[in-house]
């Protein structure tokens, strides 16, 4: 089953001519979750090929334009294509106030509603769940109320071995307590280890994103180990001072914080358009994290089953 | 110098990847006046190198969200890159009350106003004049108040013939009336007529804008003769009744209200995405009016002065 992001727009607050403001999409199994929202991901979300009738749920991580302009456009566009789903949106609460009056203008037509869902921006909390995912916000540090988002599949119950089902004729009222953990006893007095009966499950995959951000310690806790981590890096070393003063991250602070959680594997973006190439900002997290990439317009990336 | 209209989206409200909603850019004599501001705007004047300082007229023919989506993004943006110059909108009244929550909340950082001019959907009304051009909106035929815009070069005074201020010792301050039509009586009470004495100016070059509206008979008074019209082509013949239901032209009917406007050149856009390609629009106009074009974005079309 799939777990892959796609990057959608890598441009800090000012966007250029092929650089989008911010916007993801992760697919865990075949569900669709966008992760934040600029200007134009509608059409992106069009150029990479995803049904946008797909999305019903939308995390933003603040209230800055470049990270929520483009929702009244695509869920304008998704009630003229018919949407019937609600949309789910995961933001600061004054999100409604924003773009409701937006909505309103055209809710006579549309069939679905806009459900809010107002982040804590104090604790980390659990902002949505089912029986394969959970998604996890948690406070970073930014110039007005940020969070970063982790996504994490559930731990899976073990597989029965099949052969063993009819080794030790094992009846069905048994598996799911043998899934569970329990040891088995055959007719004949035998114990069968759990161990013996079962496959391990697959370990569980994790994303996490953090953007807009300072170089901000208590980030570590919320992402250590994750399989893929994006952070901002907004800035290049040669601006720490004015990444400091906005509130944003260098690209190797953002290494640093992928290095302390341990991290597999670091995404960085949200490049200032300050800076002509992008390659210095991946030198620079490279020298730090060497499992660093860069999140680029168009780029998947595909978090594989290890184990 | 330049009287020039570039497209920067031909889409209809559903954009595609390669499609972007209605925005126009009208260079007039290095004056860039923007009409309607769909999602994306901002991207495309960068990515046809336009000075986004440059902007600060906008025209919002309606409140259909692929004619004002863009604005949002494109006020940040000219927040960003440090703007002084008032913005001015020209729209109905209500897209105070849709975005200015929004600009309110980038304000604190705003270094100027963003001024509201509302139009009048019941007669044709002159929005904006000054020594070079007047703009005119007129009302069109759409299931929401709408307006098309007619922007008109104001004509000029005829210039002096040089060599007749020598030839006949003209005072420097006669020139004045001269050029307004008096005629010259020189010292020696020779009678010299105003057309021996100047050269007659440049004819007013002239550019008419209307989306979204039905086939609407009363918009050929408004824009008779103009050099360019831009008319709305959302649908062709085969979805007829569609575009009479939902207020909008077909090609045909576009290019039939150019013929009877004897305009001098028809661009028609907004096409549906249900189409997958325009050429069949171009087709159906041009059968009715030969100097028809598709309005595509990144076309430029230079209004050049005639005599």
């Amino acid at each position: 089953m799939p777990f892959e992001l796609t990057i959608l727009g890598s441009s800090s607050a000012i966007p250029t001519s092929t650089k989008y403001p911010t916007a993801q999409v992760l697919n865990v199994h075949e569900r669709f979750f966008l992760i934040d929202c600029g200007e134009g991901t509608q059409i992106q979300l069009r150029k990479y090929k995803f049904k946008l009738l797909r999305i019903n749920r939308i995390f933003i991580s603040h209230l800055h334009g470049d990270h929520y302009f483009g929702l009244v456009g695509l869920i304008s566009t998704l009630s003229l294509l018919g949407n019937k789903n609600d949309i789910h949106i995961y933001s600061h609460s004054e999100l409604k106030d924003l773009i409701q009056g937006q909505i309103n203008y055209m809710k006579s037509e549309m069939e679905f509603e806009v459900i809010y869902h107002p982040l804590n921006f104090k604790k980390p909390q659990i902002v949505f769940e089912d029986e394969k995912i959970s998604v996890t916000s948690f406070p970073v540090k930014h110039s007005v109320p940020t969070c970063g988002f982790l996504f994490r599949e559930k731990k899976k119950l073990p597989n029965i071995r099949k052969e063993m089902i009819e080794k030790y004729q094992i009846p069905i009222k048994n598996i799911q307590a043998i899934k569970e953990g329990a040891d088995f006893i055959t007719e004949s007095g035998d114990f069968i280890s759990f161990n013996e009966l079962t496959i391990p499950p697959k370990e569980p995959r994790s994303y996490a994103f953090c953007t807009d951000t300072a170089y901000f310690e208590s980030i570590i806790d919320q992402v250590k180990e994750v399989d893929l981590l994006y952070h901002e890096a907004t800035f290049r070393n040669n601006k720490k001072e004015l990444a400091n003063q906005t509130q944003h991250s260098t690209a190797e602070q953002a290494a640093t914080i992928a290095k302390k959680a341990n991290v597999k594997k670091l995404l960085i973006g949200h490049f200032s358009n300050r800076y002509k190439e992008t390659d210095g900002f991946l030198q620079e997290a490279l020298a730090v994290f060497p499992e660093t990439f860069l999140a680029t317009e168009g780029n998947t990336f595909n978090i594989k089953q290890t184990k």
